[in-house]
């Protein structure tokens, strides 16, 4: 039996308000590196880790069980990632097989095969995309935009969160139907970003705008046909004054609001009906059928460098408190990935 | 040339907060009975005139011109009615025709027959109807449920104004379609009379619950598949907390809302990610299209005794203000009606 060590990110304790870095511990433990006996299990040795938002929502403690089921105190985090198959259970699977879907935070995992969501089979793109544009959140964009969205060509498009994981790819997307996309962000950076390698027409930094209603104003003097919701809160408000007629607000995220224990008041809601807009929550869990479709749109894009994707790379998992604790910060340029090994 | 008196409801000037009787001046003008030469316009003698929520909404002074155009001050109030042809320069209307559309609050009107939307064909029900279960607010109800709420038998669903022009033929289509069906209204008689004479499963009277979430799940333990949005605020908040996976939500209006400076804000809107709620603001004006359709479908069940309509009947146009200031208390008991002469 070859025991090794498997060093862990575990949630200390339920999350309120902004999360810190001493809400995760670091832990060393062992794995023996070979299935139970007859297990159907799979193990895993993790390549690289997604930081995401919706992450912050699990430390919450949650009464309402039909919620989706959070982390225990404990317990090592789980997230989206890419692993490579060490030994499977699973006729599916085999040793070397490199899969993404639900891990856990640490080095190896023994997890159910179920969790598993797709094989990769291109690796001529780099691996870490698997936790991005050709993972999850690649996915929320592509359903997010198409299917929610309803993009027609020439159409007004703002994207808050705009450079991160989902927004820049949803502009992008945005700009391959021919649509006029305005970004949003929280640094000088980041919009130089979105504006110079992202192809976003116009970009703002929100942190220097007073008035979000008369910037938005300035950008879509005709108003915005889809705003590509990531933020909440006062963004949202600022839009729902600026929506046009038929316009449309597909709902993927409000990170602004996940650390508030009371989250902010929208004011400006009855302007859906004056506009006639569609609000409209959605999770990528109920797209992943559509994900053969979406790797035949988007692995040509990349090839050809018409679709590019922007990384931030975290070494180690001993890193990926700071990693994950910095989306709510806006540390991060680009998707967060933390490396926990490279093969 | 037959001059005859025009009494006419005429606003004062633009309305901030609640409106009061006080807003509007009633004015005793002059009209003579006879088309102007060569004029292509239609001569209505009103008989019933509709008092709707949305008509504070133009009371307020907007700059927006994309805005609906609001009430002139001077001018005498604009809204639905029902009216009787006197003379007409549009061959599609003859002298005696009766008609229901927009026309103005006043004894005769001078109006293009644009704005006429149906000539009334069926009489053997209360003329009156086609300012309510007949006319703008009974599309408004059909649109609003079918189109927009996209019902399922066996549905949970909650109406708020509930006992209102529109919200009591919600309720009762919703029963027609086999859906479990919760009232909200705003005294003990609205909530007799859902209960006893509207089909409602259940009504409560909001303004004695002191948890509006804990309400609705004491009577959705399931939670809400369409939540009917009548009056926004804090019972959409509430409603927010109760929605089911994949609820819908057609906004139809948010009169707590019309009359405030600064709306309330509403705080769960990421529950639309969490259940994956669509939520849609409509206006009847693009639904018009279903009358025909919709008259098929209510007309053989208002004959039948199968649906029900409450009027709350004022007699003269003198009484007008009063009549359409008490939407806003929520004085009316069923659909306000203002009869200005009965034939």
């Amino acid at each position: 039996m070859t025991e090794v060590r498997n060093k862990q990110v575990v949630l200390r304790d339920y999350v309120s308000g902004f999360p810190k870095e001493s809400d995760m511990n670091i832990v060393e433990g062992t794995i023996t590196l070979k299935l139970p006996e007859g297990s159907d299990e799979v193990l895993l040795k993790n390549l690289y880790l997604s930081c995401d938002p919706y992450m912050r929502i699990l430390m919450t403690k949650v009464e309402d069980p039909d919620f989706f089921s959070n982390y225990k105190p404990g317990s090592p985090l789980t997230g989206y990632g890419v692993s490579k198959v060490v030994e499977s259970g699973d006729p599916d699977y085999k040793k070397g097989d490199l899969v993404w879907g639900i891990t856990k935070w640490e080095e190896f995992s023994l997890i159910p095969s179920s969790l598993i969501l797709f094989k990769i089979e291109h690796t001529d793109v780099p691996l870490s995309y698997y936790t991005g544009i050709l993972g999850m959140p690649g996915v929320t964009a592509y359903a997010g935009f198409f299917e929610v969205g309803s993009p027609k060509k020439g159409e007004n498009v703002f994207v808050s969160a705009a450079s991160g994981a989902v927004g820049q790819l949803v502009g992008q997307f945005a700009k391959l139907n021919d649509c006029y996309v305005v970004g949003s962000a929280g640094s000088k950076d980041k919009v130089d970003l979105l504006k110079n390698k992202l192809g976003f027409d116009e970009a703002f930094n929100y942190k220097e705008e007073t008035d979000l209603n008369a910037t938005l104003k300035r950008y879509f003097p005709e108003g915005i046909d889809i705003y590509f919701e990531n933020v909440g809160g006062k963004t949202l408000d600022a839009v729902l004054l600026n929506m046009r007629v038929h316009g449309r607000i597909p709902i993927c995220g409000m990170i602004s609001q996940y650390n508030l224990t009371q989250p902010e008041g929208v004011t400006n809601l009855a302007n859906l009906i004056f506009k006639r807009v569609r609000m409209e929550g959605f999770m990528v869990t109920e797209y992943y059928h559509l994900y053969p479709k979406f790797l035949e749109f988007v692995l040509p894009h990349i090839r050809e460098g018409k679709i590019v994707y922007v990384e931030d790379i975290a070494e180690g998992l001993e890193n990926g408190p700071t990693a994950l604790v910095g989306l709510f910060s806006g540390r991060n340029v680009g998707k967060q990935v933390l490396v926990v090994a490279r093969d």
